[in-house]
């Protein structure tokens, strides 16, 4: 993930001016239309931009779902169609928005940041999501073709569960849902990761833990900036007086605000835990540094002293009496080794040893 | 206790599909019926699935406690007898919620942790406790059967105390209050172990130490998080409006926000202490670098001057006048005696002696 | 002061049980009644517990004042007489209360912390004041007998200052006054103690000081935990609206208000110098670190290669041509002056001598 | 950037006074009209001090900005004719206000900072611009002469997009949002440098990495003190009811109240960024110290023994029996061989190899 | 600044009991009295306290300055006769206010903060003043006489600006404004000092930086206890509903709400600045320690094997067949300048040189 996505390219552009969405070669669209009622039942189809349907408030939900965003004239051909305002599909657009929810008075316009584990497993993707919710309709925008809402689209075609008695707030609900349980899977991973990097490091830190431990940071960050909004959308939802959200679904969304709730306070627990795990490992260092400082001056006390006094009777005066004694050389050893027994009890009094 | 619970294994299962909680093998659901009014005393009695009473607002209050989660057919049973949504139930199996408290209309949703020391003494134990409040019924969840109700069961057997004249009211609040009571207990033995640590850091650091404050800091984090949104649920309790909770019974609610709000500032007081500890730890730390550096470098001043003044008279030139000169010897143990005391007055004045 | 005050004991007594307060052994409690009005002066009597007044709202204010908790019966009967919930009878036993205030209805419940010098003088005693406030009366209930409501007692006595002709809110009041000026005396300590740190810490930090630090630090988190409710205590009188705080008394109120909101300035300005000293500090310490580790390199530097050019010329090679030239030692002295001059030179340009 | 821009020099004047933007030579003031609506097209006229256009509210928006703030005269010639409060032009000429918006009734007043990267492309430049906002007007004063309103300018001129069907609060929401993307401009060069300084702290830390984190801190915080109130001065544009704002120019007042939010979680982002950076320094630093400790601990535990070693027989005495020995010699290569096997073992052992 | 006034010493006093301000020996008080109106023009005079005059609210505006607090007397008789309360009277005297507003219905009391730099023109002197607003009429009590209302007397003589025009109030926030226009002379100082110890700490850290950061840091906390009351005391009169502050005077009092946010915004910023400072000079020290390090591993690594090697043939040994060989003094130094070589090579390898 980069540190901020670019949006500097469209300064000056006026307002409402759609432009494919700038750094990455954005897929084509694709249009899938899915009509259900408890009814009639399901139907599916994937249209050109000629055949996107126009409003209709009939039996049953409309779900047009958009995969890819590399075709304006698609993007524009559906909102010219539902009505929609020019400002909402230069957001649909450009993906560097922060998640967030308006009012438009016929219809609500939701954005969301949909985050899953990278190919390598060990990076994060991040990915905007565009809802609108009108009555008795959904349209969905994705960055790319992905599998996040399959399981949405099989409990709709299988019939099972309430989805397809329920109207079409309960659709988009069921939508976000899909996209915060992914939030739940990349967090997993990153408290795996945490645990994992923890016990190393109160074993055995490194030079290469502090780089890790910013990596996990820097990832709980970009995180961060995404569900934060994402909490108070949902919460905006929870508390819409605007009948968008009827009366039957919105313990759903209360669920899915509680969700929110988790998952940001599983962020801050994570920080928290980051930044005591920082400390352990410079109190380790420190540590490290004192066990390396204790063995030099342990081996620089002991021998030092020693080697001036070989060094004195290794001098050629002529007139050095000690030289001559015959007792000289076992003498200076029990010195020696006097001085040595001294310099030993001192560390371990000290605790050095 | 894990960094956080799983439930990543659930992304993509429909909302309200009751599953036993993932990760750890859940016990086998065992129900017990509890009633008892002023009038007509007590009767206990534990009740198999097919067992479990319809809805009654007869005389006195229904206690439904339900010990495991294991067999999620007793949850479905007990939810359909009295009415509970599908969110609900699906939130008493999976023990990952966060406390909350929700108000359905003709019933309270309360969901708590409880914790407890473990077995080893050292560590925590938290567990989920969900709680129905109905006019003149409490159904409640444990995870595990354990004895922190034991206290009301008997008060209530006992008829001491008020809690045979009150209402449903008031046993929720008992049962509320004895896992706050419990949060204490815990809270003492981690009050012990910090002051314990603080007095052993300040005598003597050592490498543990720092893992030591990690490790407490690491429960009261985790604490943290289960005690936040627990005052959160209280106070909503002792604000609310529904009537399900009655005047008399008022006080009691606030007692027991008083306490949590006592959890939570003694929480913070302990993150502040140990924070303050770390300091403590890594500057004596840094005291004791300093204080080898210094034992290194008196000893390496005192002897390397010296060492190169022995060296220079074991060289073996033919033509150095002072070798021969009968003096020489006792002169140089002067001229070093000398620069001994030069470099202790040094050291002397800079403290370091 | 301990970290936590033990409640974990009282884990499981039914609400309401009147224990006496558990670690310390409580003083046996002493009930002192005093009745004044500005017509009828004033009189004083030390009674037992069977002869506690009554309800009663003649002419003037009743202070009833009971030192020492540790006869519970007397706070029962107190309690009987005066019609005081069970519940705020246990918060008067339990001496682990956190400051709050609590409308009744017929009356008023306020717990406070006083806090005074030890007698060591470094240390600080922290004692539960409980007030009960009704229509002419003041029940207060101390830990201890003590002098610090004397102040109190002489001004009724002597019928100065506006006491005799005010109500008994303005009682309750002069109470609160007479623990929150004991505040300042404490405050004033700290504040002495932080200035007399600082210097040291300037002129020269020892191993000591951080321990110094840390201690002032653990001061100032546990007065804190006291004074922060105690501010929305008063807070709450300022604003009531029940009418137990009567007009005439209410700038005295706001005037203690300001006085706890000046305290708990002046306990976050400690706070912020005391991190700040401990910056100081921990940057002394890598200050003298560095002061140390350059002499040492400067001794080493200078004399290691010294020691290798004269080891060169005690070697005993037989061919050794340098060794028998006449101008050999001077010539080496030479370089090794030079040397000696060229690293003096380079430490000089470094800034390290 | 200077830390605080200087207005100590205006204390003690008489509020409204209008002087001269202090400390640096302001530009001459050039005033511009221009007059545009749907029927009839735009006109553009360069005016000087008298020719100022009196207050009239025909058809189409009349926008006059005034270029530079060095001649006051002219300000207060424009004050007079459109009836602008003293204090409000002297908030226009001294350019160290905060961004803020006032409602005067008639006008509605708006400061704002613009930033634009400096011709060292490396520094930030900042100006105050000043917007007035009446019905059908507004007038614009910027500090120097440039080119950041050109865009808006050419849209006018060239007919396109919706600004000539709109009234002056799409105008002046046109302004504002021209100013607003130059911040991306900004923000995004400073996100590029600090990936690249990311990189190169985990590659290789230097010393002036530190002064390099400490200036984009330094510049991160004073955007964040131009920022903040932006918002808030956008928010109050969004929610305000006093009509200046007309309903189908909200949606793009709060298209840019989402930028301003963008632009401070980006300066957030880029705070947390940099202080894990620091972190990552200095443990990286910490590491180097360690790295370099452990090749002097090595050497000298190798060297420092075997030389007292060797320096024993290299003594004088007479009577030293080993120096008789045939086998002395190889022995003592033995034993300096083992010596330094054993200290190599130790060092592995101690992963510091 | 001390850290904390002393008020312990008024501890146990009776509320309302006027005391001259204890610690520094106060001022006798001087009053003077100044009436000035548009029709009347301005007349002024010194009285004495038997000549304070009596409540009237005739024509025009009367303003009593009093100068010094050290005569009891004449605060009282000025409280006397224009009827202020007793506690306002203790609070004027009692010089550690905190600033406030207090609505006493027919007046409001006003505490403030002056600073000004001290005449060693690095300290900030503090001082208190008292406001009283009546209707037509300016109290204004200041601790020692001071200059800082010379520029408002003076406007008030020469009948130039607005102020002879204007009602009391619009003199209230003229002595206001004088006063926080210091603030800004004071922040100016600050800030140049913080430029120009961020200059010399990153060019050059020294073990005094970090007292000087420390000593900015501690004026820039006690700054912040004065400003932080401040600005919610000028809010409180910007927003108040009593009537005291007209409509007129209402955006003066708003431009001076934005100088106090202002002021804020700068102590803030210059606080990031100086922890930031902080870090800095932490890093450069360590990277010293670092620098010093180097230089000592990279002579002891290169000198002391090569003294080992020397040692050697320094021995005595009857058998050691190199000292006959004839090469063997040639081929040891080129081993030794090979070794040189190779540790040389390895130190560019880490780039230690």
């Amino acid at each position: 993930m980069r540190l901020f996505r670019r949006n500097a390219a469209r300064a000056g552009l006026p307002p409402g001016t759609l432009a494919p969405a700038g750094e990455k070669k954005a897929e084509p669209s694709a249009v899938n239309v899915m009509r259900y009622s408890e009814a009639d039942g399901c139907s599916e189809k994937r249209v050109d931009k000629e055949e996107i349907p126009h409003t209709e408030t009939g039996q049953g939900v409309v779900w047009l779902n958009c995969d890819g965003l590399g075709d304006v004239t698609v993007i524009e051909s559906i909102g010219r169609r539902w009505g929609i305002h020019d400002l909402v599909l230069e957001d649909i657009c450009h993906t560097d928005q922060r998640p967030k929810v308006e009012d438009h008075g016929d219809y609500l316009f939701v954005v969301l940041k949909m985050i899953y584990p990278g190919p390598a497993g060990d990076d994060i993707q991040m990915e905007q999501v565009a809802l609108i919710l009108k009555d008795g309709v959904v349209l969905s925008f994705q960055e790319r073709a992905g599998d996040v809402f399959d399981t949405v689209r099989t409990r709709i075609r299988d019939g099972k569960g309430r989805i397809r008695r329920m109207k079409s707030d309960y659709l988009a609900y069921s939508l976000m849902d899909a996209i915060v349980d992914n939030y739940f899977v990349v967090m997993e991973r990153i408290g795996d990761r945490i645990e994992a990097l923890e016990e190393s490091v109160i074993r055995q830190a490194d030079a290469e833990s502090s780089a890790r431990i910013h990596e996990l940071r820097r990832k709980i960050l970009l995180l961060r900036r995404s569900v934060r909004p994402l909490r108070e959308v949902v919460n905006s939802l929870v508390q819409s007086e605007s009948g968008f959200v009827t009366r039957p679904v919105r313990p759903f969304f209360r669920d899915l605000y509680d969700h929110t709730i988790q998952i940001i306070d599983n962020l801050e627990l994570s920080r928290d835990f980051l930044s005591g795990m920082l400390d352990i490992y410079l109190s380790s260092m420190s540590n490290r540094t004192n066990e390396v400082m204790k063995v030099l001056t342990i081996i620089a006390t002991l021998f030092i002293p020693l080697s001036f006094l070989v060094g004195v009777y290794g001098m050629n005066f002529q007139h050095m009496p000690e030289l001559q004694w015959p007792w000289s050389y076992p003498v200076l050893w029990g010195i020696m080794l006097l001085t040595t027994i001294g310099f030993l009890t001192y560390f371990k009094k000290r605790r050095w040893l």
